[in-house]
Protein backbone atom coordinates (compact mmCIF):
# COMPACT_ATOMS: atom_id res chain seq x y z
CA UNK A 1 0.00 0.00 0.00
CA UNK A 2 0.89 3.50 -0.88
CA UNK A 3 2.72 5.03 2.56
CA UNK A 4 0.89 8.51 1.09
CA UNK A 5 -2.71 6.81 1.55
CA UNK A 6 -1.98 6.67 5.10
CA UNK A 7 -1.18 9.77 6.31
CA UNK A 8 -4.61 10.92 6.02
CA UNK A 9 -5.98 8.50 8.01
CA UNK A 10 -3.49 9.29 11.20
CA UNK A 11 -4.38 13.24 11.04
CA UNK A 12 -8.15 12.58 10.65
CA UNK A 13 -7.96 10.11 13.73
CA UNK A 14 -6.29 12.62 15.73
CA UNK A 15 -8.30 15.24 14.52
CA UNK A 16 -11.79 13.57 15.08
CA UNK A 17 -10.78 11.89 18.82
CA UNK A 18 -9.35 15.72 19.68
CA UNK A 19 -12.57 16.84 18.50
CA UNK A 20 -15.39 14.90 19.25
CA UNK A 21 -14.44 13.13 22.68
CA UNK A 22 -11.77 15.67 23.82
CA UNK A 23 -8.90 12.68 23.48
CA UNK A 24 -5.23 13.50 22.33
CA UNK A 25 -3.73 10.17 20.88
CA UNK A 26 -0.38 9.31 20.83
CA UNK A 27 0.66 7.33 17.77
CA UNK A 28 2.66 3.93 18.24
CA UNK A 29 5.06 2.67 15.67
CA UNK A 30 3.27 1.58 12.09
CA UNK A 31 3.19 -1.74 11.17
CA UNK A 32 1.95 -4.40 8.27
CA UNK A 33 -1.35 -5.88 9.55
CA UNK A 34 0.05 -9.60 9.91
CA UNK A 35 -2.47 -11.88 9.20
CA UNK A 36 -4.92 -13.36 12.19
CA UNK A 37 -4.11 -10.52 14.03
CA UNK A 38 -6.97 -10.09 16.70
CA UNK A 39 -8.66 -6.80 16.82
CA UNK A 40 -9.94 -5.15 19.85
CA UNK A 41 -13.51 -6.25 20.83
CA UNK A 42 -15.32 -3.63 19.22
CA UNK A 43 -14.20 -2.36 15.16
CA UNK A 44 -16.20 0.34 13.15
CA UNK A 45 -15.69 -0.90 9.39
CA UNK A 46 -16.18 1.30 6.15
CA UNK A 47 -15.67 0.69 2.63
CA UNK A 48 -13.96 3.00 0.07
CA UNK A 49 -14.29 2.88 -3.10
CA UNK A 50 -13.09 5.22 -6.21
CA UNK A 51 -9.58 5.70 -7.90
CA UNK A 52 -8.87 3.25 -5.26
CA UNK A 53 -10.98 0.66 -3.15
CA UNK A 54 -10.49 -0.44 0.56
CA UNK A 55 -11.54 -0.84 4.00
CA UNK A 56 -10.77 1.00 6.88
CA UNK A 57 -11.41 -0.25 10.57
CA UNK A 58 -10.70 1.65 13.71
CA UNK A 59 -11.00 -0.72 16.79
CA UNK A 60 -11.42 0.08 20.60
CA UNK A 61 -11.77 -2.19 23.81
CA UNK A 62 -14.98 -2.81 25.25
CA UNK A 63 -14.08 0.14 28.06
CA UNK A 64 -12.60 2.34 25.68
CA UNK A 65 -15.31 1.91 23.77
CA UNK A 66 -17.80 2.09 26.57
CA UNK A 67 -16.19 5.58 26.97
CA UNK A 68 -16.20 7.00 23.82
CA UNK A 69 -19.36 6.63 24.26
CA UNK A 70 -20.23 7.82 27.18
CA UNK A 71 -18.34 11.13 26.19
CA UNK A 72 -20.18 11.31 22.93
CA UNK A 73 -23.32 10.93 24.82
CA UNK A 74 -23.35 12.67 28.30
CA UNK A 75 -24.13 9.57 30.14
CA UNK A 76 -22.60 5.96 30.80
CA UNK A 77 -23.65 3.26 28.25
CA UNK A 78 -23.40 0.18 30.99
CA UNK A 79 -22.01 -2.51 28.14
CA UNK A 80 -21.73 -2.39 24.56
CA UNK A 81 -25.13 -1.64 23.60
CA UNK A 82 -26.65 0.08 20.91
CA UNK A 83 -25.84 3.07 21.76
CA UNK A 84 -22.26 2.28 22.11
CA UNK A 85 -22.23 1.15 18.44
CA UNK A 86 -23.84 3.67 16.74
CA UNK A 87 -21.28 6.09 18.42
CA UNK A 88 -18.35 3.87 17.08
CA UNK A 89 -19.78 3.60 14.01
CA UNK A 90 -20.13 7.43 13.72
CA UNK A 91 -16.13 7.83 15.11
CA UNK A 92 -15.23 5.63 11.97
CA UNK A 93 -17.60 7.19 9.80
CA UNK A 94 -16.05 10.61 10.59
CA UNK A 95 -12.48 9.39 9.99
CA UNK A 96 -13.23 8.08 6.86
CA UNK A 97 -14.88 11.51 5.65
CA UNK A 98 -11.84 13.25 7.16
CA UNK A 99 -9.42 10.91 5.01
CA UNK A 100 -10.84 11.24 1.97
CA UNK A 101 -11.17 15.08 2.16
CA UNK A 102 -7.42 14.87 2.18
CA UNK A 103 -7.51 12.27 -0.85
CA UNK A 104 -9.59 13.91 -3.21
CA UNK A 105 -7.45 13.12 -6.27
CA UNK A 106 -8.76 9.55 -5.68
CA UNK A 107 -12.31 10.49 -5.60
CA UNK A 108 -13.11 8.34 -3.02
CA UNK A 109 -17.01 7.84 -1.90
CA UNK A 110 -17.37 6.03 1.75
CA UNK A 111 -20.17 3.35 2.57
CA UNK A 112 -21.95 3.38 5.92
CA UNK A 113 -20.12 1.83 9.09
CA UNK A 114 -20.74 -0.99 9.81
CA UNK A 115 -19.85 -2.10 13.56
CA UNK A 116 -18.81 -5.44 15.00
CA UNK A 117 -18.36 -6.60 18.38
CA UNK A 118 -16.94 -10.07 19.79
CA UNK A 119 -14.44 -11.31 21.51
CA UNK A 120 -11.16 -12.85 19.87
CA UNK A 121 -12.60 -11.43 16.83
CA UNK A 122 -9.86 -11.47 13.70
CA UNK A 123 -10.29 -8.96 10.24
CA UNK A 124 -8.69 -10.39 7.29
CA UNK A 125 -8.02 -7.98 4.79
CA UNK A 126 -7.54 -9.37 1.09
CA UNK A 127 -3.84 -9.86 0.35
CA UNK A 128 -2.99 -7.61 -1.96
CA UNK A 129 -4.53 -4.73 0.25
CA UNK A 130 -0.60 -5.06 2.29
CA UNK A 131 -2.99 -3.48 5.31
CA UNK A 132 -1.25 -1.07 7.45
CA UNK A 133 -2.13 -1.19 11.35
CA UNK A 134 -1.71 2.09 13.42
CA UNK A 135 -1.52 1.77 16.67
CA UNK A 136 -2.97 4.51 19.33
CA UNK A 137 -2.85 5.12 23.21
CA UNK A 138 -4.84 7.36 24.36
CA UNK A 139 -6.09 8.00 28.08
CA UNK A 140 -9.36 6.35 27.57
CA UNK A 141 -7.35 3.14 26.35
CA UNK A 142 -5.63 1.71 23.42
CA UNK A 143 -7.18 2.52 19.42
CA UNK A 144 -6.09 0.58 16.59
CA UNK A 145 -6.78 1.93 13.30
CA UNK A 146 -6.26 -0.10 9.97
CA UNK A 147 -6.07 0.47 6.68
CA UNK A 148 -6.12 -1.51 3.49
CA UNK A 149 -6.65 0.30 0.38
CA UNK A 150 -5.35 -0.84 -3.06
CA UNK A 151 -5.30 1.46 -6.38
CA UNK A 152 -7.70 0.93 -9.21
CA UNK A 153 -5.84 0.19 -12.38
CA UNK A 154 -8.54 0.65 -14.66
CA UNK A 155 -10.41 4.32 -14.03
CA UNK A 156 -13.56 4.14 -12.44
CA UNK A 157 -16.68 6.06 -13.92
CA UNK B 1 -34.71 0.26 3.04
CA UNK B 2 -36.42 -0.37 -0.34
CA UNK B 3 -37.63 -4.08 -1.44
CA UNK B 4 -36.10 -3.85 -4.71
CA UNK B 5 -32.42 -3.70 -3.44
CA UNK B 6 -32.82 -6.96 -1.85
CA UNK B 7 -33.73 -9.07 -5.07
CA UNK B 8 -30.45 -8.43 -6.72
CA UNK B 9 -28.80 -9.91 -3.99
CA UNK B 10 -30.73 -12.85 -3.30
CA UNK B 11 -30.43 -13.76 -6.85
CA UNK B 12 -26.81 -12.78 -6.80
CA UNK B 13 -26.64 -15.08 -3.52
CA UNK B 14 -28.02 -18.03 -5.23
CA UNK B 15 -26.06 -17.40 -8.88
CA UNK B 16 -22.47 -17.11 -7.12
CA UNK B 17 -22.93 -20.54 -4.91
CA UNK B 18 -24.69 -22.59 -8.11
CA UNK B 19 -21.68 -21.20 -10.07
CA UNK B 20 -18.60 -21.49 -7.84
CA UNK B 21 -19.93 -24.37 -5.72
CA UNK B 22 -21.91 -26.30 -6.86
CA UNK B 23 -24.38 -25.40 -4.30
CA UNK B 24 -28.19 -24.78 -4.42
CA UNK B 25 -29.61 -22.88 -1.40
CA UNK B 26 -32.91 -22.90 -0.55
CA UNK B 27 -34.02 -19.72 0.55
CA UNK B 28 -35.57 -18.54 4.09
CA UNK B 29 -37.77 -15.72 4.84
CA UNK B 30 -37.08 -12.26 5.21
CA UNK B 31 -36.20 -10.50 8.24
CA UNK B 32 -35.39 -7.40 9.29
CA UNK B 33 -32.17 -7.79 11.09
CA UNK B 34 -32.74 -6.86 14.73
CA UNK B 35 -30.06 -5.77 16.87
CA UNK B 36 -27.54 -7.82 18.34
CA UNK B 37 -28.30 -10.70 16.26
CA UNK B 38 -25.19 -12.60 16.42
CA UNK B 39 -23.96 -13.65 13.16
CA UNK B 40 -22.59 -17.02 12.02
CA UNK B 41 -18.58 -17.14 12.93
CA UNK B 42 -17.53 -15.94 9.38
CA UNK B 43 -18.55 -13.09 7.92
CA UNK B 44 -17.27 -11.60 4.29
CA UNK B 45 -18.13 -7.85 4.77
CA UNK B 46 -18.25 -5.72 1.79
CA UNK B 47 -19.18 -1.63 1.35
CA UNK B 48 -21.14 -0.32 -1.51
CA UNK B 49 -21.01 3.26 -2.23
CA UNK B 50 -22.96 5.06 -4.96
CA UNK B 51 -26.39 6.87 -5.46
CA UNK B 52 -27.26 4.48 -2.09
CA UNK B 53 -24.82 3.76 0.24
CA UNK B 54 -24.20 0.91 2.66
CA UNK B 55 -23.07 -3.11 3.57
CA UNK B 56 -23.69 -6.50 2.23
CA UNK B 57 -22.53 -9.19 4.92
CA UNK B 58 -22.18 -12.85 4.20
CA UNK B 59 -22.12 -15.28 6.85
CA UNK B 60 -21.46 -19.00 7.32
CA UNK B 61 -20.85 -20.91 10.52
CA UNK B 62 -16.76 -22.34 10.56
CA UNK B 63 -17.43 -26.15 9.05
CA UNK B 64 -19.58 -24.55 6.33
CA UNK B 65 -16.50 -21.70 5.30
CA UNK B 66 -14.45 -24.47 5.09
CA UNK B 67 -16.50 -26.80 2.69
CA UNK B 68 -16.82 -23.42 0.75
CA UNK B 69 -13.20 -23.17 0.57
CA UNK B 70 -12.63 -27.19 -0.10
CA UNK B 71 -15.07 -26.86 -2.89
CA UNK B 72 -13.00 -24.03 -3.92
CA UNK B 73 -9.40 -25.12 -3.82
CA UNK B 74 -9.80 -28.44 -4.23
CA UNK B 75 -8.49 -29.59 -0.52
CA UNK B 76 -9.99 -29.45 2.78
CA UNK B 77 -7.89 -27.00 4.77
CA UNK B 78 -7.90 -27.98 8.66
CA UNK B 79 -9.46 -24.19 10.26
CA UNK B 80 -10.81 -21.64 9.28
CA UNK B 81 -6.91 -20.04 8.13
CA UNK B 82 -5.93 -17.53 5.33
CA UNK B 83 -7.03 -19.70 2.45
CA UNK B 84 -10.63 -20.14 3.87
CA UNK B 85 -10.75 -16.13 4.86
CA UNK B 86 -9.80 -15.42 1.20
CA UNK B 87 -11.78 -17.68 -0.26
CA UNK B 88 -15.13 -15.71 1.58
CA UNK B 89 -14.08 -12.86 0.91
CA UNK B 90 -13.85 -13.76 -2.93
CA UNK B 91 -17.63 -15.28 -2.80
CA UNK B 92 -18.59 -12.38 -0.92
CA UNK B 93 -17.39 -10.16 -3.51
CA UNK B 94 -18.87 -12.20 -6.45
CA UNK B 95 -21.94 -12.03 -4.74
CA UNK B 96 -21.46 -7.73 -4.51
CA UNK B 97 -20.26 -7.30 -8.00
CA UNK B 98 -23.38 -9.77 -9.27
CA UNK B 99 -25.67 -7.64 -7.22
CA UNK B 100 -24.08 -4.45 -8.17
CA UNK B 101 -24.87 -5.39 -12.22
CA UNK B 102 -28.20 -5.46 -11.56
CA UNK B 103 -28.31 -2.38 -9.81
CA UNK B 104 -27.00 -0.06 -12.43
CA UNK B 105 -28.94 2.87 -12.35
CA UNK B 106 -27.32 3.46 -8.47
CA UNK B 107 -24.05 3.38 -9.97
CA UNK B 108 -22.57 1.46 -7.37
CA UNK B 109 -18.96 1.02 -6.66
CA UNK B 110 -17.87 -1.87 -4.27
CA UNK B 111 -15.07 -2.08 -2.18
CA UNK B 112 -12.70 -4.43 -0.94
CA UNK B 113 -14.04 -7.30 1.20
CA UNK B 114 -12.96 -7.72 4.45
CA UNK B 115 -13.98 -11.00 6.38
CA UNK B 116 -14.08 -11.35 10.15
CA UNK B 117 -13.71 -14.16 12.52
CA UNK B 118 -15.01 -14.73 15.80
CA UNK B 119 -17.90 -16.21 18.08
CA UNK B 120 -20.52 -14.84 19.62
CA UNK B 121 -19.71 -11.84 17.22
CA UNK B 122 -22.61 -9.20 16.48
CA UNK B 123 -22.75 -7.12 13.31
CA UNK B 124 -24.53 -3.69 13.82
CA UNK B 125 -25.79 -1.70 11.03
CA UNK B 126 -26.16 2.47 11.22
CA UNK B 127 -29.65 2.98 12.73
CA UNK B 128 -30.94 4.54 9.12
CA UNK B 129 -30.58 1.25 7.16
CA UNK B 130 -32.59 -0.82 8.37
CA UNK B 131 -30.99 -3.74 7.42
CA UNK B 132 -32.56 -7.08 5.95
CA UNK B 133 -31.12 -10.59 6.78
CA UNK B 134 -32.09 -13.21 4.49
CA UNK B 135 -31.00 -16.96 5.79
CA UNK B 136 -30.83 -19.66 3.48
CA UNK B 137 -29.71 -23.69 3.88
CA UNK B 138 -27.88 -25.72 1.84
CA UNK B 139 -26.29 -28.92 1.81
CA UNK B 140 -22.95 -27.20 3.22
CA UNK B 141 -24.91 -25.53 5.77
CA UNK B 142 -26.86 -22.38 6.51
CA UNK B 143 -25.26 -19.32 5.07
CA UNK B 144 -27.13 -15.74 5.52
CA UNK B 145 -26.83 -12.89 3.72
CA UNK B 146 -27.23 -9.03 5.13
CA UNK B 147 -27.99 -5.86 3.31
CA UNK B 148 -28.35 -2.75 4.73
CA UNK B 149 -28.30 0.55 1.95
CA UNK B 150 -29.77 3.84 2.32
CA UNK B 151 -30.14 5.99 -0.90
CA UNK B 152 -28.18 8.96 -1.18
CA UNK B 153 -30.48 12.14 -0.99
CA UNK B 154 -27.52 14.49 -2.67
CA UNK B 155 -26.32 12.82 -5.49
CA UNK B 156 -22.85 11.69 -5.46
CA UNK B 157 -20.60 12.93 -8.26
Amino acid sequence: MRVEFINPFISATLDVFKTMLGCTLVRGPLSLKREHTPAHEVSGLIGLSGKCRGMIVVSLGRETAIRAAEIMLGARPDEVDRDVMDAIGELTNMIAGAAKTQLEEYRLTIGLPTVICGKNQVITFPSETQPLAIPFDSEIGPVSVQVGLVEMLVPVA
